[in-house]
């Protein structure tokens, strides 16, 4: 029995999550994964301001790019040694750290010159010396050096801990960006499919944050006073990515700034018919998404990640899919805002023991490969 | 016994070297590392200017080094492939890969609101795929992570290639940028002393470039008809990393086109009086940085990398420098040209043997760690 850790930060730039998780390999076939603690430390504006400037083609550069590697490997590891003292657990006695990194670039297709390709940053080296144990990092990459896209890259984690003899279960995770994981019914591995489902929090944080200057809408308070408008969700609706089949991938780059403020400038109307309208279309986009493949025998949609605190949204979506049962995490006994953090944690396991962790059906790769690389305390 | 390969593509620009190397481990405490073969595969044009984009401060964005990452791990690892099959060894009996990576940023320095980093690319995800088996790579962060200035990277093995009981050794490598390391006679590893010395053959190649538009200055021939210009010699000299104690390190941010483009602006002279001035400071600055660590009782100054094949470069050493004995790598039987692809397999394999190979006393680091990240196939 041992414990490690997982860091997620994702492209909601909320902040740093950490779960701790005890593994259990008395099988070491089939070791068990028990959730122990987790813990969340928000990015001070600056950092915030830092990682969007990494991530604008526009205002990036070299310099910045190579120092908010080490900068954010040192929040990172300073979040986990934080984390294992307010759980009395001494840092040094992990097993090991799997942590995701900052995405700031992610292409899956070849766009021009540019390659398929990926860029996490966060520097392992870095974490290894301030938790004083050996970390995993940079899951990405192995995955779309044999055709894959990257992501989503917790469908295995997912099939670890959600996998079920008597229903199919549809993980939903809402952050920036909204992914689905399907997993049948009695299901194997290989028979797991994963996808984007198109924006998360991410057009409704924008436009919390132009008209109110918050970081998002809160239980969806806003969108709760709002009005539907139907041409502005039609064009949402147009959106080349919504007709697209799966297996497919998203990002800042597709649903970000740009788009939510070319929106802007073209419709009229109060802001908070705008959230609302945005709101519905983030529902439209996962019921559109996952409906093809809902199991009319018995289907769980279980909602996780911060749009799972958005009670409207989650209305919406259950009300778009009446064909599923629509849950949130909690609802089954398990948390929402840790559940990519204990992924990491599965997912660095399964590198530690140089065992593949990828989801070919998920991510198109071409095979199962090794994700992540080790950096040795 | 085994085989393994070294990946070299240093801040020159010149291409990627690939060193393949014998590994004896009959007797593990103290394994053997036997010179196999080396090829050297250069840049396209095309190549070349993509990496230059991608490490200016002005012209670099998160997308191209995204891709960039990729396209160089591609590259790698079709070179590491080529080389294999050149010498008819089968890649993936390769016991590993080490790879260094392109360096396009470094500064070892706090500057403003950047934190001391490093940032090297070629995506060791890629090459492993390639290549068909594990590979090390990033090997200069985990030193910047405990104080170190994560430069120079070849001491440790320097020390295990070149220690003798009889003489004390001085590594003189000329790459862009040049680097010394200082092995005492009957030494140990923690005497070895290493730093930059200043330019290597970054300022030589750029006049080439801007006057000839010439890569670099074959065996130094236009420095041989030039003369001495007394004025730029001095101001080259008064550059502040001359004075500058050791252990200290540069990069093209201080000697790169922008410092050689101030100067073009300034002074007036023929083509092969700049060349000829140039070749003398890059001459008179090794002499200056390793002199007060001459051991009068008996020295050899072996110089490796390109510079070495520059006779005028090497004959201006060798007269600034009577205390020392000067040579160049091929006089002691070794390869200047292969000499730090094959550092990188003796690093990768330490790491692979889950063991340090910085050199504190060299890099400024607080103690000695683990280099490198390790990407299984």
């Amino acid at each position: 029995m041992s414990y490690a850790a997982g860091i997620m930060s994702g492209t909601s730039l909320d902040g740093i999550d950490v779960a701790i998780v005890k593994i259990d390999t008395s099988a070491p076939e089939d070791p068990v994964y028990e959730f122990a603690a987790f813990e969340s430390y928000p990015f001070e504006d600056e950092t915030k301001k830092r990682i969007m400037t990494a991530l604008s083609i526009d205002n990036s550069d070299v310099a910045l790019i190579c120092s908010l590697n080490f900068e954010l490997g040192k929040l990172f590891g300073n979040a986990v040694v934080a984390a294992c003292k307010k759980n009395n657990l001494a840092s040094e006695a992990l097993r090991f750290v799997a942590s995701h990194g900052q995405t700031i670039y992610h292409h899956p297709q070849k766009e021009g010159l540019l390659e398929p390709s990926t860029l996490q940053i966060g520097e392992s080296s870095v974490i290894a010396e301030i938790v004083k144990t050996d970390v995993v990092s940079d899951f990405r990459y192995r995955d779309m050096a044999v055709g894959g896209q990257g992501a989503p890259i917790v469908p295995y984690s997912e099939y670890i801990l959600y996998r079920s003899n008597y229903v199919q279960r549809i993980l939903q995770n809402i952050g920036g960006i909204s992914n689905a994981t399907i997993i049948p019914k009695e299901g194997m591995l290989k028979n797991v499919l994963a996808f984007d489902t198109g924006p998360g929090n991410m057009i409704i944080d924008e436009l919390c944050q132009h008209f109110y200057q918050k970081p998002y809408d809160s239980n969806g308070s806003f969108a709760k006073q709002g009005s539907i408008h139907q041409g502005l969700l039609s064009e949402f609706m147009s959106h080349p990515f919504i007709a697209k089949q799966a297996p497919k991938t998203t990002g800042r780059e597709e649903f970000g700034k740009d788009y939510v403020h070319d929106l802007l400038a073209k419709y009229q109307m109060p802001a908070n018919d705008w959230i609302k309208t945005a709101t519905l279309f983030t529902a439209k986009a996962i019921a559109e998404g996952v409906r093809p493949y809902v199991d009319k025998t018995g289907s769980e949609l279980i909602i996780g990640g911060g749009g799972s605190y958005n009670s409207e949204l989650v209305k919406m979506i259950t009300a778009e899919l009446p064909e599923a049962q629509v849950m949130i995490q909690e609802d089954i006994g398990f948390s929402s805002e840790a559940k990519e953090a204990v992924a990491m944690v599965i997912l660095g396991h399964r590198t530690m023991e140089r065992l593949p962790s990828n989801v070919p059906s998920a991510t198109g790769a071409a095979k199962e490969v090794i994700l992540g690389k080790i950096t040795y305390y």
